[in-house]
């Protein structure tokens, strides 16, 4: 697990007396601090001095910045400066507005705008679901958060947690023509964030709620989807939970197991682990067991909150209590929302015949995969440096678009089981196997298949309850 | 004033038996209804049926809906539909998210999203001022409204908003480059209005309101303005005083009169009149009287809300009281932002010698300009349709280009001023006449001119603070 995270790519400006070998020289520095030169772009060269660019794989800021300073050392060098290739790909944010149609002449603007603009408002006063139509909001979502638990980062405030969800919004638009549009809020209280989100509603198709922390993010979903008219998803439960579900199927396809028949245990019981288990549960999981911070969660003990409670209630039919590593025995699938390095491979040996494991803490995984991998019969992350990567993209573009191409009012447990199938299913048959369980998030299709699934699913609801 | 509103282009789609004179029929009926054909489009045509689409200008959607009834009653004939081509311009929204930089790599992906992202995050989280360079924060504007007074409409609402603060975005970007995205609020509480924009302005680099009704929309722009560390600037108020102030500065010249002698009436005294009144006072003008429903406002009466009381108190230093036509009597300006058809060009007739009159309420001006062009020496309404058109639009993109581009916390009413003579010095000297005062919409530098403006005018407070 020493391996530098991808994305760290700088490049460093340096001039140097002029000299042959200059170039030779520089690049052989890198190496000797471990970094891998991706290339080198001579700048300028004159008889006395060459200026070059070497853009290179680092583990981090630091190591550039060690790299940066030996340089220095070198005989007439001056590094001109470092340049962070992620820190410029996020100058001036990730998206931004496009005119759908021309603005060109007078005749378009009395038509998008004054005066022909009344009309369209008189149409909705009239009949307000024409908004769905005549507006943005047939295609948009909010991509709502309040900065609490970012990423790994805790809770780092709404400015901080703006890059992520312009990400996001890339994703949605990127993988499901989906256009969102990131919302940072200035605070952490529940009854405010309803009420903001509930104001803010009238223009949104849907509501993507994103890095919230448990477990004010259950009470905020649940109070959203009653009041509101329009479909309310926290990705960080329902997005993990369709592509876990997806990944389970097809592994279980592979091992030959039915989810009747096995024991899963779930680390991490806080959004992701939540809605993972109730999903699983819905899919005819008997027994799965939840690990929190102070052991398995079981009806032997209450559980404060009533979220976690319910999951303490409802689960651990066997009423096994202990650590981690405890309930770990003869489990057959392991399911890790946690942390990173809490098991090793010995652990993953306690487990039943052909264990099933997904370490999907980022960017460290509960368990090393290739250690896992001795003892696993499947292993996934939610890395996309290792097979297998289960990643929330495959599901909550593909899950928006279909609900927004009905005008669906509301998330169903059935859409996310469609969703899931739907995700399972692009990987053929004759493809399965331990190492492709689930497809990569560039597949050409999975957005869309999940997308029909949803559309589908909403028709034959909408047929059967009339 | 009979003439139809611009932008009533209906498309009607008619099969007829064939035969050779069928068109030149169909034309026929359409202009024995005054309608006036701009197309005429086969689309099918076999020997038995003609399908034609004829497109033309009407008046409104009843016009089209007779001339559709008596082509019905044609010999064979059988309407299609009717095809408006202002509801075709909005449907699905008139802007949409674009991404800013190609994500079609798993490297790309690294970068923008997890893990890359991350470290962005993480950047701002220590030193928030960092997202205005690495988000859309940079950029952004949100263009707020609780659909409380819309366009002429009044209180539609929050969705039936929505086609105009698109609208209002897509101008933004066309003429300011400035990414604006629509927030309709579903509450009309000035409190909670406070609240919600607050939560949300983490985001974004400017808060544009726009369509909310007075009193309100004052004690919500004085309070976000204490509270908010970005520039918020309600549309309807400075928008319009910043370009009345420009048209003023410009047809001031073409009479030869200095705004210090003049006497000036505001008709109007809700949201624009107050900033109107207000800006034009602090560039020394003397004798202003604003005129409300109940005559013009004084030193005499006491007004009901302190915005409306400070008007009275601080504005007609004659004391002058009456109606709007008693008051109108030898002002050299009258300023209308009321409403349509309450003056005739013989009340204009009773103004100072060369009246300049700028009639701003839309769609019907306070008096049919060509009427009171027999008497004024300069004539400006909100219309596209007459000379000197008084748009907003000539000042927001550029004021919120320019204020973005400095990172502005403010708006001051130094901005506005340098703004508004900004615009009125598009008009060369050479071209400066009486049906010339203003430029057009798609003047080619206004835009970039006031955004000019607004960074010197930053660059000297800012200097000059120092």
């Amino acid at each position: 697990m020493s391996k530098a995270l991808p994305s760290y790519n700088v490049t460093i400006r340096i001039a140097l007396p002029f000299d042959p070998r200059g170039t030779a020289t520089l690049v052989k520095e890198f190496a000797d601090f471990g970094a891998i030169v991706t290339g080198v772009d001579m700048v300028e060269s004159d008889e006395d001095t060459l200026l070059t660019d070497i853009t290179a794989k680092v583990d981090d800021i630091a190591h550039a910045e060690q790299i940066a300073a030996k340089l220095e050392t070198l005989d007439g060098a001056q590094v001109h400066g470092i340049h962070d290739s992620t820190v410029q790909a996020h100058i001036g944010g990730k998206i931004e507005i496009a005119l759908k149609r021309p603005l060109r002449t007078r005749q378009d603007l009395g038509r998008i705008y004054t005066p022909g603009v009344a009309r369209i408002s008189e149409i909705i006063a009239k009949d307000p679901e024409q908004a769905r139509k005549l507006t943005v909001k047939r295609n948009t979502v909010a991509v709502v958060s309040d900065g609490s638990a970012v990423l790994g980062l805790g809770n780092v405030g709404p400015k901080a947690a703006m890059p992520v969800m312009e990400g996001k919004a890339a994703l949605f638009k990127k993988f499901g023509d989906v256009d969102g549009w990131p919302i940072c809020l200035d605070t952490t209280d529940t009854e405010e964030i309803i009420s903001v989100v509930k104001a803010i509603a009238p223009g949104f198709g849907g509501i993507n709620l994103e890095d919230i922390s448990a477990p004010r993010c259950f009470e905020i979903e649940r109070r959203l989807r009653a009041e509101l008219d329009i479909p309310v998803f926290h990705d960080d439960q329902h997005g993990t939970a369709v592509v876990v579900l997806a990944a389970l199927i097809n592994a279980l396809k592979v091992v030959d197991k039915k989810i009747e028949d096995i024991r899963i245990v779930v680390s991490g019981v806080g959004a992701a682990g939540n809605a993972i288990i109730r999903l699983l549960k819905g899919q005819g999981a008997q027994d799965i067991i939840g690990v929190g911070r102070n052991g398995a969660l079981g009806p032997f003990r209450q559980e404060e909150g009533e979220d976690r409670n319910w999951l303490a209630q409802n689960t651990n039919p066997r009423g096994q209590e202990g650590t981690l590593k405890d309930v770990l025995r003869d489990a057959d699938v392991f399911i890790g929302v946690s942390a990173g390095n809490i098991l090793t491979g010995k652990d993953i040996a306690t487990m039943a015949k052909d264990p099933i494991v997904f370490a999907l803490a980022n960017p460290i995984p509960e368990v090393d995969p290739i250690e896992a991998a001795e003892y696993a019969a499947i292993v996934a992350t939610g890395r996309s440096d290792y097979p297998n990567q289960i990643n929330n993209v495959l599901a909550f573009p593909g899950i928006f678009r279909g609900m927004l191409d009905v005008k669906a009012t509301e998330v169903t447990d059935r859409m996310l089981v469609v969703a899931a199938r739907a995700i399972a299913d692009t990987v053929l048959p004759e493809q399965l196997n331990a190492n492709f369980i689930i497809p990569g998030v560039f597949h050409p299709t999975a957005a869309k298949d999940v997308a029909r699934a949803i559309r589908d699913e909403f028709k034959n609801s909408t047929a059967e309850s009339m």
